[in-house]
C-alpha cells in the first residue's frame, strides 16, 4: 500500500554504506516532503557524476580533467610521492594541507583472505612513475611516503612495497603512528601505546 | 584540488538526515567507485519522485493515485481511524499489518514553543471526514485511534484532539505506551515505568 516509488528510493538508499532501512526510510520522506530543488539538484548531480568523472592517468585519483590539477600544477613537488589505498584517502590529505608533494593511489591493500595480491594494485605503474627498473634516476622522485592505514593490510601493504622499491635511489617512508591528538592513555589500545613507544620522538 | 562534482554532492549528500560530512564524503566515494548504473538509477527515481508521489486527498498520505490505495480500499475498516503525525508513520503501522482501517496525517504535532497551533494541523480536516459538526453520526466513524509518539507535543496534540472530538460520537484511544518488547526493567526510565504501572493490563 506504500507508494512503489519510495519503496524503490528506500531500497536504492539502503545501499549507500552505513545505511540501513530506517535511515534509508528517513531520507526518502525527508527528500519527499522537502522542496522538490533538492531531489532535481541531487538527480543531476549524479546523473552526471561517472560523466564528468574520471580516474587521473597519472596519480589514480578522481579528476575532471585528465591529468588531474595536482599532478598538472607546477607549484606540487615532484620529488615527493604520497602513496594512498584510495581516492578518498588523497581527499583527506589535500584537506589537511599538510603534503604539497604529488600522489598515487595504489587502488586497495594486500589482502590474501580477500584474494587480492600485488598484481591487482597499482604497483607497476608507480614503478614506472620511478622511471622504470632501467632509469630509475631519470624522474627525480626522492622521497616515497606510504599513508596507508596502520592495520594488518597497510603493514603487509607497505613491506611488501619497502621490498619493491630497494632498488630504487628513493627514500620510503611510513606515516608515523602512536596516540592521536586530543586522545587518552587510558583508551589506547597496547598496539598503539606500544607503537608510540618504539617511535617516541625527542622533544 | 578535489573535482566540484564531488564536493557539490557530498554537500547535497550531507544535507540529509544523520549523515554528516564524513558519511556523506564515504557516499560519494562509494557511488563514483561503484557501478554508474547505480548512479543513474537513483538519479532517475530523485528526478521523478515529486512528480509521481504527491499527498492523497482524503487521508494526506503520500500517494501514485488520488485517492491512495488504503482510502479506496473496500476491503479495509472504514469505522477505525488511526491519526497519525507524520506520513511516514503511515508505513511503520502498514508494515506491522496490526491495523486494517483507515489513516489520517495530522503533518505535525501542537508544538507551541516551536511555533506549531493547532491551526497548522490538518484537524479541520478530520472533523469534515466525521461529518462535520452538523452531521457527526453520517460518516460512520465508531474509533479513533490517536498513534502519537509518546512525548510531550504527543501528549499535547492527543489531549487537545481528545477535547475537540468530545461532541462527536466517536471513541478516542490512544496507543498503549509502557515497556518495550524485549525491554529492560533496569533501563526504563521513570516516566515510561509509571505509566506502564497505571496502564497495566489483566493476564
Amino acid at each position: 500500500m506504500i507508494p512503489n516509488a519510495i519503496d524503490r528510493l528506500v531500497a536504492l538508499l539502503a545501499k549507500l554504506p552505513g545505511v540501513g532501512k530506517k535511515s534509508a526510510s528517513r531520507m526518502a520522506y525527508q527528500i519527499l516532503e522537502g522542496e522538490s530543488s533538492y531531489a532535481l539538484t541531487l538527480a543531476e548531480e549524479l546523473a552526471a557524476l561517472h560523466r564528468s568523472i574520471f580516474r587521473c592517468g597519472v596519480c589514480g585519483g578522481f579528476t575532471e580533467t585528465d591529468p588531474c590539477p595536482i599532478c598538472s600544477d607546477p607549484g606540487r613537488d615532484r620529488s615527493i610521492l604520497c602513496v594512498v589505498e584510495r581516492a578518498q584517502d588523497l581527499r583527506i590529505i589535500e584537506e589537511s594541507r599538510e603534503f604539497h608533494g604529488v600522489f598515487h593511489v595504489l587502488g586497495g591493500l594486500i589482502a590474501p583472505l580477500e584474494g587480492i595480491g600485488p598484481g591487482d594494485l597499482a604497483i607497476g605503474k608507480l614503478i614506472a612513475r620511478l622511471g622504470g627498473h632501467e632509469r630509475p634516476e631519470e624522474r627525480g622522485v626522492k622521497e616515497i611516503i606510504l599513508a596507508l592505514n596502520p592495520t594488518v593490510e597497510g603493514d603487509t601493504t607497505a613491506l611488501y612495497l619497502h621490498k619493491v622499491l630497494r632498488d630504487f635511489p628513493v627514500e620510503v617512508t611510513r606515516l608515523a603512528s602512536g596516540l592521536p591528538v586530543g586522545g587518552d592513555l587510558e583508551y589506547t589500545d597496547r598496539i598503539t601505546l606500544s607503537r608510540s613507544f618504539r617511535g617516541r620522538v625527542k622533544i
